[in-house]
């Protein structure tokens, strides 16, 4: 049992580290640049030689650390192997061995959604659970979904994704993925602007929302403002994301759901308008799920990251006992 | 490492039984009768007596049998306890504890349909997978979900409820669960009937179904004839499974959907009708997913219930080295 883990979270722009300790604090944050050049060939060289250079300011030694756990916007399989990550040019290989290769020390890799799934069960808004549902409500909605303690990875790398889940027949727009009338067509920030212009665009009625730049974060603020059209696009917002997650719950019958994104940061009054929804449609034996918001925000990834090497530590001590 | 597993599967009126080798092949297989008086109180320690009645004919010693597994209709912990199995009369209590008390070897329980799909995944249709969804389309429509080769039971017990998905928001009439719109009532087999009577009620169009009792067969026979109505009645089928099924899929990515119950003796043609459905809502990380049909019938109960017991005992071999 060592005292210290690295949480990486490789983003398309920017890579997060954290210098984690065995109970879950993070001691340091930093940022280095996620340089794409060459297929992505310098981030793992990049990230280690940033894991060293802080091992060595501290004076911590190797073993001193558990591991590096990685969280990486792609699919990865129950190996760590990535299947092409798009955003940061890379194809297919074996992220633990590649990384250990520069590190000497065990490295473990997810999807960055199930990372911060991970994260927000360990230290956050899902913390005691151990069957959890997390919903990023973002520029679309990731899911990372957690099964008796560990990450559901799916055969493909495509588990939890929950944004793709079809609701609604009679859309015509499609959405990233190629479908049409996905779960997040209208839930994700631009989802809810969605809901909220068509709205509008329906009639004149009087609303707080007209003359003014449409956000989610706007059509919140006019919820709680009392603002009748707002609480409209709110109420069809929640009927979506009540329905979608009575689907999933119906599948994985979480203990929790927890909310974050972008979107929640309209706070717990939305799930006034998710639970009705979800209520209405759950299978009586999932009915209870508990709704909590997402505590860790953007520092999620590297929590769930540093995680999935510190528990796989204490899994295999007890099962060494 | 031991040579015999016993598998048994509780019903409301049998309970079947099976002896097992390691390598899952069945030696032997019987039925007694559930014997639900007192709240069924007699049914843990007349299987126990049964079970070791047969050990005693085939002089097999304790020793030699690594435990037995049991599937029972009803929610059930991760710990094998039962919440309440309405149709036996049982309350909450420990099922390994209870039937380890009567026979001194290790007891694992699950939800029947849990057991069910596990044994598809063992030595039926989903062999060789280790994420599957197991669908039977019976009177009701039964799920069963395997995450990396493990049940997934939920947080109450109600994971792989599939047939409580919501599928259609103009239903009148209700579920058995008290919802309306839910999976099961469009593709079980009472759920095939009423699409079909529904669709003759509507006009006076020519059909091999009219005069005859309808079935969930009737109308696959319909179709294996070239009916057009009930040709129209499958696609409809069709449309709700696949679309359901790409649901759940975007939740859990699995390998394979093993489709069994009534319904499924269909054959192969069903895949005819629910891929096109699938394929039109899948996320395309899940768009491989195969289709297959459970090979075990009525004993993938039993092959489920001893395969927990004799791969449990093989993880844990493997730990040990």
């Amino acid at each position: 049992m060592k005292n210290y883990a690295f949480g990486v979270d490789i983003g398309g722009t920017t890579v997060k580290l954290g210098l984690f300790d065995r109970d879950g604090n993070v001691l340091e944050k930093w940022e280095i640049p996620t340089v794409k050049e060459n297929r992505g060939a310098g981030i793992l060289p990049d990230v280690a030689a940033s894991i060293l250079a802080v091992m060595e300011g501290k004076r911590i030694e190797k073993n001193e650390v558990e591991g590096v756990g990685v969280g990486v916007p792609g699919p990865i399989d129950e190996d760590g192997v990535v299947h092409r990550a798009v955003n940061l040019g890379w194809g297919v290989f074996s992220i633990p061995k590649v990384l250990s290769g520069y590190l000497d020390m065990p490295v473990r890799a997810a999807n960055d959604a199930n990372a911060a799934a991970y994260g927000e069960m360990w230290q956050g808004g899902g913390k005691g659970c151990s069957n959890l549902v997390a919903v990023t409500l973002g520029t679309g909605v990731g899911g990372g979904i957690i099964v008796n303690g560990e990450i559901l990875t799916g055969s493909t790398g495509a588990g939890g994704e929950i944004g793709h889940i079809h609701m609604e027949d009679g859309e015509t727009e499609a959405c990233g993925c190629g479908n049409k009338g996905c779960l997040e067509q209208y839930v994700s920030a631009t989802g809810v602007v969605r809901l909220a212009a068509r709205r509008l665009a329906r009639d004149a009625a009087p609303s707080l929302l007209r003359g003014q730049e449409l956000t989610a974060k706007a059509v919140f603020d006019g919820v709680k403002a009392g603002d009748p059209l707002a609480v409209e696009v709110a109420r069809q917002f929640g009927e979506y994301l009540g329905k979608g997650l009575a689907m999933v719950a119906a599948v994985v019958n979480p203990d929790v759901f927890v909310i974050g994104g972008g979107v929640s940061k309209a706070g717990e009054i939305l799930f006034d308008y998710i639970r009705p929804g979800y209520e209405k449609y759950a299978f009586h034996g999932c009915r209870d799920a508990r709704f909590a918001l997402a505590t860790l925000g953007n520092d999620a990834g590297i929590f769930g990251a540093a995680g999935l090497i510190l528990n796989q530590g204490e899994r295999a001590d007890a099962d060494d006992q």
